[in-house]
């Protein structure tokens, strides 16, 4: 079948505006975020409604056209891009991107798949309400981008991920069934919550058309603080001391080591004197929606205990609004900072909280065995136990040759050490095409075992998103 | 078959303490929590290991026998109960009641699935931390059913359902494949979460038999108030107002009507002298693990606000610990106070929240039509927008017969008005064998379509608590 009639069906479920064939446009949809790998595709299609993405579900079905469905093509991990042979469709949800309702006693909003996160932040935000959902990405990652890779970030530590926020869905499955519970409910206990499974599915099953998420109050109220860690400061003890005494209002707990912060620092033009101490350092902060409660001076009480414990050699309270985003920039410019480097081998990591400054340990020593040039930049959200281990690309090589030769060697010693621990290679990048081989080194063969029944299940003929995490029963390749 | 050929091959399973089939001690297991159904078994089957439930579910697939997984036996929807066939078996978790390991950085729990709710509280408990669950049945429910029905209970509206609890899980399949995914992490995005199908599955994709589950630091303080309503208070706006102002220290927002706290009155010896206002009552409490926050202060200016909007008539903040003990006796009694009286036919409503002075009014009208002597006990979780919306049986009537009719003709009316405002049938009761007819009747048919198959895809054959929540495609009946 030739790429023309491919595409001619599709041209005519579609408007114009639907279709996009130019080689120049699609070439930013085929190349992932990280730019590791480049997919080809015959053409980017745009449903408008949910009825379209039906059609075009069907469609593709008939004629055995996979399906790569995209949001805002940030997967770190290949989730969104086609493969090479040029024949899976692209269907990018960019144009179903309306917020359909806020309810603001119900705290919920539904919107459209397609909507950026900063968007449905704002429209949150415009209603006095809380998306407690923030990542780098936000500014043009999509919530069913975020469904489906279960998206975390910066305050899950208080309110979870992607899932935990997750009330209504509605989706159409690889036969063209749409599956459509928006509804706002806190509670509902009715069999199945077919939600769940397209959760961390990177568009494998289904795609998700619209979701209903939960909203909380918005902080009216916040207290940064920045601590420098004094040597061999014993991480998750410190995090248990203040998740404890600030109750339920720690909303951030973010580490740095100090490499990290130097190339954030370098990156930004007017930056901030904020360092590390010599065990690093970690970005706490505290928010509150209520007016009753002083957080500042919470927040004074709760770092003078963690200094008497010895953890922390300084901590620099945000005093201003300008002092708190000078913090927050500084955390946030990391990424940017590996980039101009010459950009980092990434490592997702979590662990169990308990096991964070064992894994600090034995990784530094594998790294240092592996090649003692090497340098890294550590940082996360280890308040979930989730440390971005990632090793800087020296100035002077190729990366990529540089991050294929490191991902097949270096790389699976410091997964092994994760496993070793109870911990896992993907905290909250997901699996997609890149960390396939991953998944199957890594994962219990039960558990595998029962995803691919689930695949079989929604997908059987293996149309959605082919390639990414695991491939039906009957399929190709084991996992 | 004979009973005995059925029963033969477990004996060789399992120790003599591992299998029952005296008929006496049988009966405990073959009637429902409500009474209001029987079912018949050859053999109650306890096993003591993993390993144990694998070689019974095999054993059970080969010879076609129909397994019902039971933990403490207490579904208010007979969700754990065998039909009448006989042809069932029944798999008791009550043998397997470990609790494996408790990491208090980690701030996690592992435990067998057949382990009581009130042993794992205690034993979180005695490590400093809370397994933030609670719920009536907590002296006799087992882990396992709780994660079966996405247990809710009485502090959802600050930690979630089972669901947000559940951290790992190790589980059987319907052909004795064993899932054992028992890591302790918060963040592990690694495809599927398979653990999620068996939220809620009530025991018909799998047989649950070992979990981990997320505690919480352990409350130091707390602030206990009751609040009388002014007539027609909104409620939905007094708990956002205190869900805002209490930040999230909000753990309780308990809604009564007079009726409710009439009966547990009447059924305790020395009742505290507590009432409602004309618009009934709401128990409130806020908890916190921190020294530094002084929470009698905040609830007495949040109450202070509260009572400023007119919602609330009068407000008592609990001056001891008796006094708090005495307010929750009051809402904890409840349905021992409808059992004294004669019982009731349960609804277990939810709506959005912005919905539920709206669900009050139009089924107070319904019920008030039906008939205007009928009485009600309604209260529940309205924090989380979930109404246990009672039907009192009158005194002089046979319950069975009273709870037949009104679930036949009234119940439907009240379930319509539920789902007209995008609410449901069951919010945290679960499906089970008696409310099957309901998800048919308001379940989106993508929904159902989707169920199926995931019941398909575990439990082809239908083996695992066959007759509960959907059967498999090609089933015997629609859902």
């Amino acid at each position: 079948m030739s790429q023309s009639v491919h595409v001619r069906p599709f041209r005519d479920l579609l408007d114009s505006g639907g279709v996009v064939e130019d080689p120049e446009r699609i070439a930013t949809y085929t190349m992932d975020q990280r730019q590791l790998f480049t997919g080809s595709t015959f053409a980017v299609l745009k449903p408008a409604t949910t009825q379209q993405v039906a059609d075009i579900v069907r469609l593709a079905a008939h004629y055995g056209i996979g399906i790569v469905p995209q949001g805002g093509n940030t997967s770190y991990c290949g989730g969104a891009t086609p493969d090479a042979s040029g024949r899976q469709v692209i269907v990018s949800l960019e144009r179903m991107d309306r917020i359909r309702e806020i309810d603001p006693v119900s705290m919920s909003i539904s919107v459209d798949a397609g909507a950026i996160l900063k968007n449905v932040q704002d429209a949150a935000a415009a209603a006095g309400l809380l998306l407690p959902l923030s990542l780098g990405a936000e500014a043009s990652c999509r919530i069913g981008g975020n469904i489906g890779t279960n998206a975390g970030g910066l305050s899950v530590v208080r309110y979870g991920m992607t899932r935990d926020l997750l009330l209504g869905i509605e989706a159409v499955l690889a036969d063209g069934t749409v599956v459509s519970d928006m509804r706002k409910l806190r509670k509902n206990n009715t069999g199945y919550d077919v939600k769940q499974c397209f959760v961390g599915s990177e568009g494998t099953l289904g795609i998700v058309t619209g979701a209903v998420l939960r909203l909380a109050p918005l902080p009216t109220r916040r207290a940064t603080a920045w601590l420098k860690l004094a040597k061999d400061a014993p991480i998750a003890e410190l995090l248990t001391l203040i998740h404890r005494e600030s109750a339920y209002l720690l909303t951030t707990f973010e580490f740095m080591t100090s490499r990290s912060i130097t190339l954030a620092t370098e990156a930004i033009t007017d930056p901030p004197s904020l360092g590390a101490g010599p065990g690093g350092a970690v970005l706490v902060e505290f928010a509150s929606s209520s007016r009753h409660l002083d957080l500042d001076e919470l927040m004074e009480a709760v770092l003078a205990e963690a200094i008497e414990t010895g953890c922390v050699d300084d901590a620099l309270l945000a005093q201003s609004g300008s002092q708190r985003t000078a913090m927050w920039r500084l955390r946030e410019t990391i990424p940017e900072g590996e980039k101009r480097r010459n950009g980092s081998v990434k490592h997702d990591i979590s662990v169990p909280l308990s096991s964070i400054q064992r894994f600090l340990d034995l990784a530094g020593s594998q790294v240092r065995s592996y090649d003692a040039d090497l340098e890294l930049s550590v940082y996360g959200h280890v308040g979930d136990g989730n440390l971005h281990y990632n090793v800087l690309v020296p100035r002077d090589v190729d990366r990529l040759e540089f991050t294929k030769r490191i991902e097949s060697s270096l790389s699976l010693q410091l997964y092994d050490t994760a496993a070793a621990l109870g911990g896992t290679f993907s905290a909250e990048h997901g699996v997609g095409r890149f960390k396939k081989h991953l998944l199957a080194r890594y994962s219990d063969p039960g558990r595998i075992a029962a995803m691919r029944r689930i695949k079989t299940a929604f997908d059987p003929a293996d149309i959605m998103n082919a390639g990414a995490i695991v491939c039906p029963m009957g399929g190709k390749s084991a996992s």
